[in-house]
């Protein structure tokens, strides 16, 4: 890959991380359409349709032989001349890989506050990431395995993750604005049938979060991830909430795979 | 270059760019010392001390028999086993090029006004630009050249550069915060010697900007630079203020190179 690539100079690309369970892709066409936002976002023209990776993603995976895995798919704006903050016409570097699950422990999560100081257009999934690298690092320093974020006392989200807090019966998540991800978990989670709990996208100030009965993170890795901690603030983990959430999706993604 | 480079996969990098006149790089030491301020700040370890980043810095160039041209210098954070968010141990990518001066015209610039959506962390010169490259794509889009950026009604600094406005013998340049670059030009210009201006770093409304006797930008590219609109706002670009204090910026340096 050429270092004149704007993927890295610029950090000038979007991409996707697809889930693989059984072999097949899940949700994948929720992953290419949110795909197709961030390009038109970014204004990048991929060189192939959705059908096109529709097709190159099954067929990777095929020969890969990967049953638990997941696809990496990500588009930059292409390799520039020389290095210029001007952006002239150019051709996408396109990169597709099938990796192994990640080999990231999913024991309850601990979370430690943090500013949100990330960019606010994170609904576009770009690879302009170092912002949540050293949110997730000063997370680590301050002796959580990740950041819980917020800006001017407002619960965004953690740094490859979205936020649910339970309330008695009511599960809330901030809204999919634009300064979120709208993640593919998140959305199927809200949609869950036949839980006896109400969902409810709402503004989450931080200091009401602290008091939840419960706390869960969602994410393509990390599907439904109980949280045990933020900060010095416990929460119950054995609780039923989290747990029933967490198996109605499990058993969704076995009936979509 | 491998793909796995989390300069390419996530942004997780830090730059200098470095003018060189009469084959002499300029303002050297200080590119160096910012360039550490962006290794502290991300947690990267260069495999290199400032005196071999100089050593090889006036190696490069001795080699390269460029005369007026750029280094360009990216250290990203490594070379990781697979894409995950989370930072292991690695060994640092490091890219040290010498280009040829930006082909960008360098007539007097027309800006457009843009909301400031980057990161809250802009001192840190770090490649994850995206949000750069989308403004200056959205201020191309406004018909301008660039953008010059506000948050809620403060003006920041343009997608490249710092932004100067000439109220009468005051010339006010927004303070060195963490949200802005600390441009060495713009350091520069505010110590220039015998120039009858008074300089002043201090807030700086939009409304008041577009109110300026005279606008110019700073940038180790650019130099002083005019600008000659804002959206429908227009400015003085014969006026004297910042041909002298271009020409100044100019005499130094002739004089430290």
């Amino acid at each position: 890959m050429s270092v004149l690539d704007r993927g890295f100079m610029f950090g000038d690309g979007v991409y996707e991380v697809i889930p693989v369970r059984g072999g097949r892709p899940f949700h994948l066409e929720a992953h290419l359409c949110r795909l197709e936002e961030s390009l038109k976002a970014t204004r990048i023209t991929s060189t192939h349709s959705r059908d096109e990776w529709r097709t190159l993603i099954i067929d990777i995976l095929a020969k890969s032989e990967e049953v638990n895995a997941q696809i990496y798919l990500q588009i930059t704006r292409g390799v520039a001349p020389y290095r210029s903050h001007d952006v002239g016409l150019m051709t996408p570097t396109e990169l597709l890989m099938v990796q192994p699950v990640s080999t990231e422990s999913l024991d309850p999560l601990t979370l430690s506050v943090c500013e949100d100081y990330r960019w606010l257009r994170g609904k576009i999934k770009s690879t302009s990431l170092i912002a949540a690298t050293l949110l997730r690092i000063q997370a680590r320093e301050q002796g959580a395995m990740d950041a819980v974020m917020h800006r001017d006392g407002v619960v965004t989200e953690c740094t490859s993750s979205n936020i649910f807090a339970v309330f008695g019966d009511s599960v809330v998540t901030p809204p999919a604005d634009q300064q979120i991800l709208h993640g593919i978990t998140r959305s199927e989670v809200l949609q869950l049938p036949g839980l006896p709990v109400r969902m409810v996208e709402r503004t989450l100030p931080l200091e009401e979060l602290l008091t939840a009965d419960e706390v869960f993170v969602t994410s393509s890795n990390q599907a439904v991830r109980p949280v045990v901690s933020i900060d010095e603030h416990t929460f119950n983990t054995t609780g039923s909430c989290t747990a029933q959430i967490a198996a109605a999706f499990e058993a969704l993604m076995v009936m979509d795979t």
